[in-house]
């Protein structure tokens, strides 16, 4: 048994798992206002109340592994900068430690979820899987032979920052064409706020509609299709994984998201004939992180 | 000492390579006419050639390395499909080795070329680096601790590949936009051809007439920059390397291309502040396919 620790800048999440298995888990609301001493309390807090619940005590889980946003240096256990939670060169996993008495390994959040699904989730047929997430931003993880790929910062595989057109939709990072400016869930939902004329539309509520055949939805999911399609040819030619895994809320539009995109990709992929790619959902949702996280 | 193999479109190239050092090469044109068979000939007998002027045996130098357009299936040492050479599931690893009586490996030759510039070129203090090259069309090949990145049918790096404008300009591969459409010395000599109304125009005679003032060319030179910084941006965001080095024709320019080029994504590269890429250009220039051979 193993405990993961998913720092999220809504949430932070705390599970024991066993086997890939989530056994025990709990979450307390994460504050932007904190400090990093207050959030660390927060945290040490919050396995303390967990590995009680779960009745071990917690040296005797070995290793606590721990996902945050951010630029992360794996090897100091510092969080070098998080535009999410506001910290810079933060000794994240050095102050945990020194809390709870057992090595931690600290890795970035939607790296550490990439991993969960690898090993446990729906990657886990594939030798290289990526986990593209689309929620509010669109982020994700190369996971290669059950590893993390590693780079510097643990920077990387932001997927959500390859631009689809350079003269494009203007993203928070500066850029124009961003991909997660037309393929997140903020960017499908503003899409289809703009054309359907309906004021509380989430992205369940639009792929409802389009399975209703409403016109005006399907608009908006061809176009989404196709925007996505193009990041992922992209992320294909450039990456070449045996499976794109797609998490994030919009994932749970399934077989909706996976079977047209297959279709709008299949001729796009340099050498397709040759080239299998699986694209599939998730299957660990939102414990991806803690799963991940106690892989490290 | 080494033997490598470089097969292009172009040219065979075959050398025999003393510690990242060609210490003697030969090469002959390519047909693309000939049979498989007839190629396969041409490389034996060149090689023969080169192993008798460099005065050894072809057996004393173990496994010889070959990089060849295409898809590769490196494991069966098969061609699996090169759209530059026609071939589809040719057995050019097994052929060579039954003519030379000495085990070959076979890799694609972008890669190949990566793999010489990483190990013995410009990225040689560099952990992690991509060689990006400007030639006829946009390769390259990611290449990390001095081994070529594994995947299915040594497919990826293919950053030509890459749409920078999903409405863009059309591609040979049928997408739009791709990064080689822009980027490439085939688009540059394109784009100034079409405002400067010199009919023999090449990469240098560009970079020449930008170097001395000439303000078109500076339009031409200013949009090329955009093109491949927006390429180059999103490729660091995706694969975070440690170096980029430009190698093909273009990398000539030098320095205009890398200060230029610097500038252009210093800002845009997401959290630049904390990430390390170096842009610098080829050392080995057209002997890095050879080089990157001898080491497979």
């Amino acid at each position: 048994m193993k405990i993961g620790i998913d720092l999220g800048g809504t949430n932070i999440k705390v599970g024991v798992v066993d086997g890939g298995r989530i056994v025990y888990k709990d979450s307390r609301p994460t504050n932007l206002a904190w400090s990093f001493e207050r959030t660390v309390d927060e945290i040490v807090s919050l396995v303390k109340v967990v590995v009680e619940k779960a009745g071990i005590n917690v040296k005797s889980y070995g290793t606590i592994g721990i996902g945050s946003p951010g630029l992360i240096d794996t090897v100091k256990g510092e969080v070098i900068y998080s535009n999410n939670i506001k910290w810079k060169n933060a000794p994240l996993a050095k102050e945990l430690q020194g809390h709870l008495g057992v090595p931690i390994k600290i890795h970035n959040d939607a790296k550490v979820a990439a991993l969960g699904e690898a090993v446990f989730g729906a990657g886990k047929d594939f030798k290289k899987s990526i986990l593209l997430t689309l929620g509010t931003g669109v982020g994700g993880g190369v996971i290669k032979d059950g590893k993390i790929e590693k780079t510097q910062a643990a920077a990387g595989a932001l997927f959500g920052h390859m631009s689809i057109d350079y003269n494009g939709r203007l993203c928070t990072c500066g850029r124009h064409g961003c991909l997660e400016t037309y393929a997140s869930a903020t960017a499908l939902i503003a899409d289809a706020k703009a054309v359907m004329k309906v004021g509380n539309l989430d992205g369940k509520a639009i792929f409802d509609a389009y399975r209703q055949g409403n016109k005006a939805a399907k608009v908006v999911v061809d176009n989404y299709i196709k925007y996505l399609g193009e990041g992922v040819v992209s992320i294909i030619n450039i990456c070449c994984p045996d499976a794109i895994i797609l998490g994030g809320g919009l994932s749970g539009a399934g077989d909706i998201l996976t079977v047209r995109l297959k279709e709008y990709i299949k001729d796009k992929i340099f050498g397709a004939k040759h080239i299998a790619v699986d694209i599939i959902v998730s299957k660990l949702g939102n414990d991806a992180g803690i799963i991940g996280a106690s892989l490290l």
